[in-house]
């Protein structure tokens, strides 16, 4: 039954265990040899263990609301809005999926910066985010 | 013909002609009604003229690799690495096509930044970026 589950719709279920802070049970969707990368650090998380543990220690309490999300094949792309009630970012998750599990998330954290003013001359701006 | 053109092929056109630094050779790649959105920043630049202008006049030459596309319906996403040969970022742009034209475009821009070492217990690292 699990290889049914398509990769839009386990990569919502990730994101809503992660907006409900329950980042322990993300595991079963989760492929054994799990690998997630942050390419703006190098980082790589090997396994479901390491990637939980680095969910459950990161510090603060954050809401997570998916924007978009489209679906190709084996693969979903998520863009989501996470918010402490402070301040936010916005998270940009590549998963690919195998058999109905997470096999590979390649994810990048996109901060708010202020508008260079050298360019507000061709800029309209949005509601504050 | 241009109703032919699938937005992944459109994004990877977009992306060529931004590595070649030919940013008004990109205008007949959007819809005359066609919308940039940068949510880090609120700008919304609005028509081909005004997101050319802001292409041109960024400063310094950035050459532009998409690293990974999908795309489903009207829709594409690609995952660029933008260098200038000395620092690099990545774009992370959503991409809406109608009738054969970009018509709406929501990216991302996600700088390197050092990753903190209270998360290094369960992480490795890959190659310097």
């Amino acid at each position: 039954m699990a290889a049914m589950i398509r990769p839009g719709a386990l990569a919502r279920e990730l994101w809503r265990l992660f907006d409900e802070a329950r980042f322990a049970e993300v595991e079963p969707l989760l492929a054994p040899d799990f690998l997630c990368e942050w390419p703006q650090t190098g980082e790589v998380f090997r396994g479901p263990a390491n990637f939980i543990a680095v969910q459950e220690n990161y510090p603060g309490r954050w809401r997570c609301t998916v924007e978009h999300m489209i679906e190709s094949g084996g693969e979903a792309v998520t863009r989501t809005r996470v918010s402490d009630g402070k301040t936010h970012t916005f998270a940009l998750s590549f998963f690919q999926v195998r058999e109905g599990q997470i096999s590979r998330l390649t994810e990048f954290w996109a901060d708010p910066y202020a508008a260079p003013p050298d360019r507000a001359r061709w800029a309209e701006r949005r509601r504050a985010e």
